[in-house]
């Protein structure tokens, strides 16, 4: 019920809606200075600390199917990267959660990337106190990092030589920020090379992430991925969970760069894209070069999540949406 | 003629000047899709992946006194930068250069800083080959990283302890990026600790640089600054000219943190602000704590630099500007 093909084949049959939708906002839409507009239209001031010094942190919960997926998680995040940054989201709680619900449910969108953007504001951070933080909302037809064709028979990844990802000595990387400059080099080497995805180390010897997802490693049967250096990810969460109800154990650790070059199973996971199997790696096979087994079943679990109701809930969408 | 005083004592006149002026430029004007407006109404796409993940680089040229101050060597930076982003100016270099002269013209402001960005634009890094890049001008009124009346006795600094320097193999720093989560981080700390200016060390006990500002230790009649993990500054360059015609020799190289606690003289440079004394570093004085000898010197010989036909021209402002 869970499968690649079923649950892409329920996904296609929502977008074959989603497109012949007269939504105004079915493209998306963006909530900037309490009002909604088209994404596309959607403008904000150039003076923005958010746009002028990349001084902002953010965080995406998804929808699926109709439901909102972890949503909780994702603002408890955002909330805690807010409070390292001195950053106040200029909502409370509960508006904020109620303000990203109506907004999918006036897009009519089904499947969803949705982005919640908390910037200095149109001071610059010097100015302490005086500055009023912004918040910046957008509801957008669901983000594939990895394309559900692809996912089919997995990516192909390089681990990058010529950049390194930015240490959390100089950016902490546990608050999610967009100051993505490593990664823009890394997906240029990786474009170079003839891949797609790009690993980066930490110039210690050891993986970190990609950019805006974890890695993790499959080997004999144990799930590894990093425990530092990286975004504690809300996917990360669920294939951890996913994989201990199948009876499977996850160990965050430093992992060194060389064990990607002897894993049975590679795989890489964000909100954009959930669980993506990695098959190919520096123009080699990823162990059999095939989606491994236990990258299915973690696949399958994944998705399957998304309707469990300790983890999502449905939206009320307005019979004209 | 080009004491702190008689210097800040022109500007202080060109300011009442402006500030009385009734230009719809007066305090800043941006160019934005061809179409120029004034600066607080200024917009940019919210969709603009200089935003969405802060690809894009910059530079800082500035106006003082109705001249623009080596504004090609910023245009030429600027190039090299967009050459290694793989970004594309979208004016030609003619057309940019009269677009800014023309800002400035309109805009009346006789002491300008002047910031040119140039985005990825729409489209995500990965997209390659399909995407359009963005570029956005501002004229604004100059700004100083350090405020007049601060320079005359000298600003107070940190190194800081909580955050160390985005290392060149994650984000080259001769490519001026506005990612300044690590100078966020610094300031933070520098407020924390009453004090005012971050200096960020390299992690490996070498100092680097501060948030958009070049540092230089004054030692023995010799000027030493880090020739590694920092922007090639232009105002820099300027300061190692003046230096070499006073007869002071300037060293490019690793300068270790631990140099900082036993110079003579230190100073921060920057386009926003120029050559910036700082007398006191975690609290003790820097040398006597007052602005020292060699600093005042160099000061004085780069606001000399700004009326020297080699690096400046002169501007013609309309009669009604």
């Amino acid at each position: 019920m869970y499968s690649m093909e079923e649950v892409f084949a329920g996904y296609n049959r929502r977008q074959a809606t989603l497109k012949a939708s007269s939504n105004r906002y079915a493209e998306g839409v963006a909530w900037v200075a309490g009002e909604l507009v088209p994404l596309d239209e959607a403008r904000i001031p150039i003076l923005d600390q958010g746009f002028l010094r990349s001084d902002l942190t953010y965080d995406v919960p998804s929808v699926w199917d109709g439901r909102f997926f972890r949503l909780d998680d994702h603002l408890d995040r955002l909330q805690a990267s807010c409070e390292k940054m001195r950053l106040r989201i200029p909502l409370d709680r509960n508006t904020l959660r109620q303000t990203l619900i109506d907004m999918v449910a006036k897009s009519g969108i089904r499947d969803a990337y949705v982005e919640l953007i908390v910037t200095r504001g149109l001071k610059f951070v010097r100015e302490y106190q005086s500055y009023e933080n912004n918040l910046y909302l957008m509801v957008m037809p669901y983000v594939w990092a990895m394309p559900p064709q692809v996912q089919l028979t997995g990516g192909s990844a390089v681990v990058t030589r010529t950049v390194r990802r930015t240490p959390p000595g100089a950016m902490d990387p546990t608050v999610k920020n967009l100051q993505w400059g490593d990664f823009v080099r890394g997906w240029i080497e990786a474009m170079d090379r003839g891949a797609v995805y790009a690993l980066l180390p930490d110039g210690d010897g050891n993986i970190t992430e990609g950019g805006g997802y974890n890695i993790v490693v499959i080997k004999d049967g144990v799930l590894r991925t990093p425990s530092r250096g990286v975004l504690e990810g809300v996917t990360r969460k669920t294939v951890i969970e996913v994989a201990a109800k199948l009876g499977l154990e996850t160990l965050l650790d430093f992992v060194p760069v060389d064990d990607l070059y002897t894993a049975d199973e590679l795989l890489i996971c964000t909100t954009a894209g959930g669980v993506m199997p990695l098959t190919e790696l520096d123009g080699r096979p990823v162990g059999g070069g095939q989606v491994g087994p236990l990258t299915r079943r973690i696949w399958e679990g994944y998705w399957k999540a998304h309707y469990d109701p300790k983890h999502s809930f449905e939206i009320d969408y307005p019979a004209s949406a």
